[in-house]
């Protein structure tokens, strides 16, 4: 039984197509998910990264994003077989907090508020696996770094890649 | 350079004084908190522990905890000194996450959003040291365990002990 920490946004949350559907609704305009492949979280859009970044502080943007294919099966079946902590760096956020609890409650209900955590710089986990989208968080890690596919990191080389929940079952179950 | 985790209820908030207080404002009797000194959080009340432990659910309860004497001057010299994480086992009450950050932005201002961490079980917590009032967070702690003295943990004797924040200091700083 391996220690494994999952990160949020970007690794159970769909961020990036949340950014998305947000900028659609609000600005009419359907941005192409591929063409943000290898652009920093944020950029990429018709209007500046303070526009997009000003979703974070709006109410439910939190709440309503998007499930990452296959992470409720696979995270499921890690629960029952490993120790999985849920390590959000929520705290730049404080709105997110609720937001938060309730979108894990609604799509992940197996897991308890024993095995969530968050925080704001996650050097203080310990764990034997951290899969995670941001190299912030990788880098001070002490365990196995995996590094989950963003359409932010896709040129970033430095750790073990998985590119969906597919391949995260196939390395831990 | 030490990494040193301080729990907050019971060891930044009085945690025992809202409950008499609360219990006080609520009821017209005032608990003398030396009859509590021994006895499980909670306990000790005319009224039975559900009553008291209700407070726990009530708005307010958390955001308004008085704060331990020194902790504020301590904490911001170990801040300063060290390097300082807020653990709080905050998710077994959801309500009680805004107005933890609240509290803390308000009674220790100095705290920035990178170091505060709420979650459930603190296993996954790696620190040289922890401050904590209780057993379960202590005990599995890998560091040097140090048991903020508190009411209901005076009788036991696994851990070495701080008796107030001017020990704290005495000790780390």
């Amino acid at each position: 039984m391996a220690r494994i920490a999952i990160d949020m946004d970007g690794v159970m949350a769909d961020t990036t197509q949340q950014y998305i559907n947000w900028y659609a609704e609000r600005y009419g305009v359907q941005v192409d998910k591929a063409t943000l492949y290898g652009q920093p979280e944020t950029s990429g859009f018709p209007h500046g990264k303070e526009v997009i970044r000003g979703f974070l502080y709006e109410p439910g943007f939190f709440r309503t994003k998007p499930v990452i294919k296959d992470s409720q099966e696979v995270i499921k079946a890690l629960y029952d077989k490993h120790e999985v902590f849920i390590v959000s760096a929520a705290m730049e956020f404080p709105n997110s907090l609720p937001e938060k609890l309730e979108w894990l409650e609604e799509f992940y209900p197996f897991i308890g508020w024993q095995n969530i955590v968050f925080c704001g710089s996650k050097t203080i986990v310990q764990a034997d696996y951290m899969i995670d989208d941001h190299v912030k968080n990788l880098q001070p890690f002490k365990g196995e770094a995996l590094m989950f596919t963003a359409p932010h990191n896709v040129n970033i080389t430095d750790f073990k890649r998985v590119n969906s929940w597919e391949e995260v079952g196939a390395l831990l179950l």
